[in-house]
């Protein structure tokens, strides 16, 4: 297959030639005839009219009697009214008024009296405690305009005006075809080492929460026939068609054929990143217009060329505005560099820390699926920029609520799992905490912390002088005051090698002769390694690996599991989920340090009640490798 | 049965017994575990943490070469390096990273040479264009914590991480049994003239969006022994049972007695409004607590103590946090007064008219649901406070999205069919358009304008002096200017009688001897009445059912097709739609005033296109009684 090259149309642009293809081609809308009971969230074909007035017979509203007010005319405190048996009638709520009635007084108000009569110390008014006919809707009235998407109240207002059946557009049915020779379906029964094929249940959940019909279709391998024919297969079955992965230029990406085959292609490339291979195109079947697209392989790609481009085009069919997302100005955490090429889209946190926004970008690869699992919004930075200085005023479009953000303690620092236990035990007692963390190293934290974008971060810096940990860090970076030291833990710092330790490490000293992995400049973990391998009387030149960094103890343990490293520095938890070897080498002190205005937060405050569990002893001695150091005390 | 008192416990402190108790009395959530697949929207019952990592092998970030980067070490646009067969590997994106190898290089680097050879004019830096072990997550990372809703990207990370099934909360399955003599279910075939039961419609949907599982049960007769027997077969089969109506004190009314038999009541009346009438209990079964509402008959009751009671105790259940709907600070249009014993619940349109926020007061009849198709936000009037004079800053809880009632175009005035079908036809051409029109009549609608409320507003006031229409009212109301009165339609007005006209009334002087229902004070169509009336020397005493107000001309309609009026005064359309008599009197000028600002708003534009439409004519000669005048054109 010959090398293709992809257009690189802005954003704007291919989404308009896209509608404005399909719509030339003549896409519509299906509709069907539901009953109103069933039409929850459904969106109506057309305007609904009232059947019947509701209510549709004049109503009493409350429990009492039905008179002419007439009679009760000139009735005082002093002057009771007494009405005799044939000239009331005892009524109960949502009774028809009787007739030559035209008020309604309480049981409250009516005084029994002999022979069935009854006294009034008061007047009535005409037309008081009735509910009128058409008092709620008046049959002919326009209920919904066409194109709203029904409520529950919207059904009740329905049924009330006796609409019974509502005329509603179709779901599309949408055809999800997964690609790939090495990809095995998460409901086959996978076994370990497959590559779980999971980007058509991504695809699907939206497209059940935008309210279409999702078929997922089997993976079909990384053949051009096969390809073509599943195309064909889903175009002749489906509304709509998406075709997930190999919608590239490279030899195994088929997509672009397979639509051009069956229908025709609109575009081929996008300048935005991710998502710039996407192939935009239809087919015809008996006239009717079925859209089919090749989306990226990459999830994070995937997902915001589903958002950005598919979104709109189904939006034609399922008769709904485009949602815009809330877009709120930040402060960006750091520099993001971005190709003057390419509309790029950034997911990020966003923290409001002492009324403060600020925007914490996540990682950026393609593939880090789980940067839209912590993403509360997207940076958007446009095409021809270069991107963000650090500290930059950047607008962010929300995919959370701006009032859970604004309710959220944000923890920037060391990573230890510890964190995500204390969000868990948070949780458990609280299901409305709002806790988020990102791991940026121990300094990191610091600075993260010093320009006011967390509320607090865990921190094991080891001064190289003292021996001591955190506190002359601490002191040199805010000499102004403003933090404080909570302290937390000590935990198990040292080298994790391979099951067995076959290469036979027993020190850093060993080091010089291995493949290492290394941690992040500024995370605490590097500085002991710094410091250790300067006992030892060793450059970070000589060490093979130092260069390669991962920011997470896990990740550095996975490495080592992989084999890909001889040995990393990290702490014994992570040693023990990897089944890895270890050479413990220092008990660290792991503090959290805290802004002081965070004393203050609701959520901060629930923290240090679960840091003071007994639960959270509990968590600490499942992961291994841990001793409490009287949590929750300030220590500076 | 004897005659119940119910309590007035504030909500606050209603919610907390229930909460408390059901707490007490061991509430439980069950869990079940599914596959990941199926878990969008579910809440997990537990932290889930990564079983392998994602990737979990080194990937090939992109189609190209895969190499030890040190072989390339030097390479330069001028000194390139050449790699002979065995040196590196073709590798497609996604492929697992060859051995020995620490870099990919993209293929358009690449260029290639002799018998397989490859030049390379730039060193590779290692661990380039790779997809490290563990990139997006590393086995053991907690992916997410516990009583997390998943949502399709949590659903992708789950999977990529090798977590096939998830533990969920198990959604409750909720029993809601409707109860009246009188309904009939909406399933089951209704005949004209039916109550049809549609709370239980509005309840299941609640539950539904939630994550219940709701159960409708058979419409239970007014029967203390079958209203008893339906709750215990539900307190057998479900998780939480809903009994609506009969909730309040009356003769019909046996929830409190039913929920007593079957468990325990907690408490009988809550003081809000609407909503008091409320039971709240929990019966056990077989050391299970199942909670027991009864809900208020009144849907809007109904819907009110389901989201401030109802709600709370089953977010116990879901694990879910509870809502905080956006409070938003508005300018009230009208006086509200409320009791000083009830926290009272007021819907309301909130408009935002050029920055001012303005709540608009609905009706507020507690049967009156089309209030909650209307409404975008809820005013509450706290419990010891008289209300709240026009003008006054009031927050409002939102229930639509700030972002549509911002772009939303407020029209206020008086009412006439037109525009809601303007309405529609907007919402066909753009489905994103939003437009809300509130009944006020056209001096209540001048006055809206005037004091910054509405955008726009229809108004047909007569001067009776000149004969003309509107525009002597806008010289008078709006001295300074800054509004422009735009040519709409003629209608006909006149009087809307009984089919056949059996009275035999002929003119405005006929009126004096009938039964009349009149429009409210401010209306164009009730200054026109006091007009003919003068010409016909009649004073306003002398018309039974002058005081009788409805708002809308098809509700004077309802009310004549009724027969609890004999006369009143409206257009044809709403004398066609009923069916009945018509006497016309005059064809009457319809314009729409509106504020010069207005003239900008989007939405306004959209609104003349279509009046100017030949879609809006054909809608006009189907409505009958109109004639275009010219729409679209400034008259003043």
């Amino acid at each position: 297959m010959a090398f293709k090259y992809l257009s690189n149309i802005p954003l704007e642009e291919a989404r308009n030639q896209f509608i404005e293809a399909l719509i030339s081609a003549g896409l519509q809308s299906e509709t069907e005839t539901i009953k109103t009971v069933e039409a929850n969230h459904r969106v109506a074909a057309e305007a609904v009219y009232a059947h019947i007035s509701a209510p549709h017979y004049n109503s009493c509203a409350m429990d009492g009697i039905a008179l002419d007010a007439s009679l009760t005319y000139g009735a005082t405190d002093t002057r009771p009214v007494t009405l005799r048996e044939g000239q009331f009638r005892w009524v109960n709520t949502g009774d028809p008024l009787p007739a030559n009635c035209d008020a309604v007084v309480m049981v409250e108000d009516v005084i029994e009296a002999d022979e069935g009569s009854v006294q009034l110390f008061t007047a009535a008014v005409p037309w008081q405690h009735i509910r009128q006919i058409g008092e709620d809707i008046a049959a002919g009235d326009m209920i919904i305009p066409s194109y709203t998407e029904l409520t529950p109240a919207i059904q009740g207002a329905m049924l009330a005006a006796g609409v019974l059946e509502v005329k509603v557009i179709k779901k599309p049915v949408v055809g999800v075809i997964p690609t790939g020779n090495e990809l095995v379906s998460p409901q086959a029964d996978p076994q370990s080492g497959d590559i779980i094929e999971f980007n058509s249940t991504i695809i699907k959940g939206m497209l059940q929460d935008w309210g279409c019909e999702p078929v997922v279709y089997p993976i079909v391998r990384d053949d051009p026939g096969l390809v073509t024919e599943a195309v064909r297969k889903a175009a002749g079955e489906c509304d709509f068609v998406l075709l997930n992965a190999g919608s590239s230029a490279g030899k195994k990406d088929y997509s672009v054929d397979a639509i051009a085959t069956i229908g025709q292609v609109i575009l081929h490339g996008v300048a935005i990143r991710p998502g710039k291979p996407v192939v935009l195109g239809f087919a015809l079947r008996g006239g009717k217009v079925i859209p089919l697209v090749g989306l990226p392989g990459y999830p994070v790609s995937a997902i915001l060329v589903m958002d950005e481009l598919v979104r709109p085009a189904m939006n034609l069919i399922l008769k709904r505005a485009d949602e815009e997302k809330l877009k709120v100005e930040t402060t960006v955490s750091r520099r993001l560099t971005s190709s003057l090429k390419y509309l790029e889209f950034i997911r990020a946190r966003v923290g409001n820390v002492n009324g403060k926004l600020v925007a914490v970008p996540l990682n950026r690869g393609a593939g880090v699926v789980s940067s839209f699992v912590k993403a509360d919004g997207i940076i958007e930075v446009p095409q021809n920029t270069e991107g963000y200085e650090a500290g930059e005023k950047v607008p962010v479009s929300l995919v959370r609520k701006m009032e859970d953000i604004d309710k959220t303690l944000v923890i920037t620092g060391s990573h230890d799992p510890l964190i995500d236990e204390l969000i868990d035990l948070m949780k458990i007692q609280w299901p409305d905490s709002q806790v988020v963390s990102s791991h940026v190293g121990s300094l990191g934290g610091l600075m993260a912390l010093k320009r006011g974008e967390s509320h607090l971060g865990g921190t094991h810096l080891l001064d190289e002088e003292t021996g001591e940990y955190n506190k002359s860090y601490v002191r040199r970076y805010f000499p102004e005051g403003g933090v404080r030291l909570i302290s937390c833990v000590f935990r198990s710092q040292g080298l994790m090698i391979a099951h067995g330790n076959p290469l036979g490490i027993t020190s850093v000293a060993d080091l010089a002769k291995v493949n290492y992995v290394n941690r992040q400049k500024g995370s605490g973990t590097r500085i002991l390694l710094d410091y250790l391998l300067k006992q030892n009387g060793l450059e970070p030149s000589q060490i093979k690996g130092y260069e390669r960094e991962e920011i997470t103890h896990t990740a550095v343990a996975a490495a080592v599991a992989s084999g890909t490293a001889d040995a990393g520095m990290g702490i014994l938890a992570a040693a023990k989920i990897y089944d890895l070897g270890f050479i413990p080498l220092i008990w660290e002190q792991y503090d959290l340090l805290v802004a002081e205005k965070t004393l203050e937060h609701p959520e901060f405050a629930r923290l240090m009640k679960v840091m003071q569990s007994p639960e959270f002893a509990q968590r600490l001695e499942k992961l291994g490798g841990y001793r409490l150091n009287e949590p929750g005390e300030v220590i500076l």
